[in-house]
């Protein structure tokens, strides 16, 4: 095979009627394949089965302090599950308040409380004429969601394969108050997969923002999820909120981490470490919304995990799960897609996703073109601020839920509409 | 005894200076007891133990409709969770969303929610000049927390024992715009212990609010929580949804339940009641707020309760230890107080507090001179918008948490504080 870009016309009509027939047969398979979502497969939901053996009616359900689990009360967490956390999120304990089941939920709520009640005394952002937010694009839609929801301009600031583009967040976020904001997702970034580099995560401890209340949304939602043994040197990030401490800048970040992928998604801890101005601010919200979060699912973590050493473990074990699906998507795009010059793919060691981007204007109708087949896929679009990829080329890959055999079929699909509709693009 | 105020000036003299001495020998104790919270027991909290058992790794963690509640999905509520919670508030099944573990959380995210994106389409809160709550009084502190947070007034309705004085809120509802809410405890009200006769809710469904966007704030904290194994006819209350449908209002009203005291507090199921369109609007903030709750928990509920009948009988359970708290502070009350004329309180039949009347402007004083010997109870005040009770009469007593002989301990030193307090106002 040669690039489509290389191939006569005669070339390409050959090539798209043998891709359609190929397409053809493949479609009346009637598939039924989803790698829209970064949901963990069943063979990884089982690894935490046994969590579901460590609390049992005959158990001591103090915490070390002798709080009982089972009542009310402690707001911001047992101590060994802040203690726990604490080091999933390479932070002191004291560092970071223990909520419920998903960041995301802390996520929203530190939005929504920006905006009704504004940051540490400053001005509530629904009382300012704009907001902005930067969003390094592509990147995750949940979170380009929340601002979309609470009316927050987006701007889109490139990603590189070290991170947001330094030079424009600078920029931005040093010029202008109205930005308030920026999501990143630092270490195996969804979707590409890229880990910050350590002069990108210095860069934004030693931000002087425009606005006192501008704060860097570190959504660390990958902190331990490597596919491999030993991380590259590049994968392993710099922790940001000492870094801002070092910097003088202790106050501008909110880090999230959660073990949604971990142990069971939906059942699980989630965190937020900031310094302490920011957790107090944090914390006078929660005493209004609720008595406190579950203590008996902080103590079944705890207890099912005993140390971070053993977390550690466990995540080697989705890593044995996760790490053929990856490798085996690698090959196939390889292989079918190597020499045609009609995408490129990221190929991330850790996380849940892959991204790939086609040729300008393909990625509506390469994802359309799945779904006529029966393979799901995020909505191309999806990876940008309100849906809208200006170049209408990205796909997020997700290769976590499908069983192999599966995805390797859908993987198929994949590639199959990649270049039936590149060549259909070739073919004007 | 006779009244305090039938007493000459040397008889007050006397009954303070025995007062005093005995006030000085129980300080001398160094009693540390509790009355403040409406929190369970320890004998209580031990009912739902066996709640640890049901799931374990060997479980079948699917839920009946397939759905492996291990991974993430289900915004609503498993179906068997909302079944189960929706027969604890009386509708059907699909009249609910079961959020986390707290019925207050809900409340504050409702309330936020209205703030920052308006209910049902109508104009945010945050756009308004003046946003109103009616709040029967005395009332539950923390729900009149939530309102003064988010810079609402907070107008005072007086309770009955009937509900709240229903002439006074069609006034305020059906004439002010700004009006958009009222706190409502309807079952077993918070402190009084006061069930809403039929008249009430009916007048509360049949309410025509000037504002589109006034709701009612039902929270329906004890729904299940009687004393006795045949509640009074009088508290037996009308299920409002379903009131409200029949007085063609099905939107007015939004209904809150946990089960936050029924299994573990903090570590229990909370639901929204309401209709449709209310619930769809719900929905669509959850949507960008979360992926989902906890089904684990919900899976471990319904499997422990298997039905509601079920539910009944461990409430059973929790009013056999609660019961004779409730009694024997009736007795004390009544021996102790109950020709004196210094006081008065309710006696109720369910849920979890007493509200005591002091004379007028005695009630900090109370509170203050029990701290001295020991004994914390809710701060005055608590019962009403920003802490201030016009009175300062009012005094909530919750007798849950305290073991028996401690309870006893605590009420002796209450009595006393309430003579005293009481002998030297008439001293003056």
């Amino acid at each position: 095979m040669k690039p489509y870009a290389q191939m006569s016309r005669e070339e390409l009509m050959a090539e798209k009627a043998a891709l359609e027939a190929q397409f053809a047969e493949i479609k009346a398979k009637k598939l039924k394949l989803d790698m829209s979502r970064g949901k963990p497969s069943h063979d990884q939901i089982v690894l935490s089965d046994a969590m579901m053996d460590v609390l049992h009616s005959n158990s001591y359900f103090n915490d070390e302090t002798g709080t009982d689990c089972r009542n009310y009360g402690v707001l911001r967490g047992i101590p060994e599950a802040k203690r726990l956390m604490g080091a999933m999120s390479e932070v002191d304990e004291n560092d970071m308040i223990i909520f419920g089941n998903s960041s995301l939920n802390i996520m929203f709520d530190t939005v929504s409380r920006s905006y009704t009640h504004g940051v540490c005394g400053e001005t509530p952002w629904c009382r300012l004429d704009k907001v902005k937010f930067l969003c390094p694009v592509p990147g995750y839609d949940r979170h380009f969601r929340i601002t979309e929801y609470f009316g927050i301009e987006m701007i889109n600031i490139p990603m590189t394969e070290t991170g947001p583009d330094m030079d424009l967040v600078e920029k931005y976020v040093e010029s202008d108050p109205a930005v308030k904001g920026i999501w990143c997702v630092p270490k195996y970034s969804n979707p590409q997969g890229y880990s910050y580099s350590d002069e990108t995560v210095r860069r934004f401890a030693h931000l002087k923002p425009a606005a006192p209340d501008f704060r860097i949304y570190w959504d660390n939602a990958y902190s331990i999820h490597h596919l491999y043994d030993d991380p590259d040197r590049q994968d392993v990030i710099l922790e940001i909120l000492s870094e801002c401490r070092e910097a003088g800048n202790p106050d501008i970040v909110f880090k999230f981490i959660s073990t949604s992928k971990v142990t069971f998604p939906g059942s699980g801890l989630a965190a937020l470490t900031a310094s302490k101005k920011n957790l107090d601010d944090a914390a006078k919200h929660m005493l209004v919304q609720t008595i406190g979060h579950d203590k008996m699912n902080q103590l079944r973590h705890v207890r099912f995990f005993g140390n971070m050493a053993n977390m550690h473990e466990h995540m080697r074990r989705h890593a044995a799960i996760l790490r053929p699906k990856f490798e085996m998507l690698y090959d196939i795009f390889e292989t079918s897609l190597g020499a045609l010059e009609i995408g490129s793919w990221t190929k991330p060691k850790g996380g849940y996703f892959i991204s790939f981007d086609a040729l300008d204007g393909c990625a509506k109708a390469i994802v359309a073109k799945c779904a006529e087949a029966g393979v799901k896929l995020t909505p191309a679009g999806a990876t940008f601020p309100y849906g809208k990829d200006p170049r209408d080329r990205n796909i997020r890959i997700a290769p976590s839920y499908p069983e192999l055999d599966e995805l390797e079929k859908a993987a198929q699909v994949f590639v199959l509409a990649v270049r039936l509709v590149s060549a259909e693009k070739f073919l004007g």
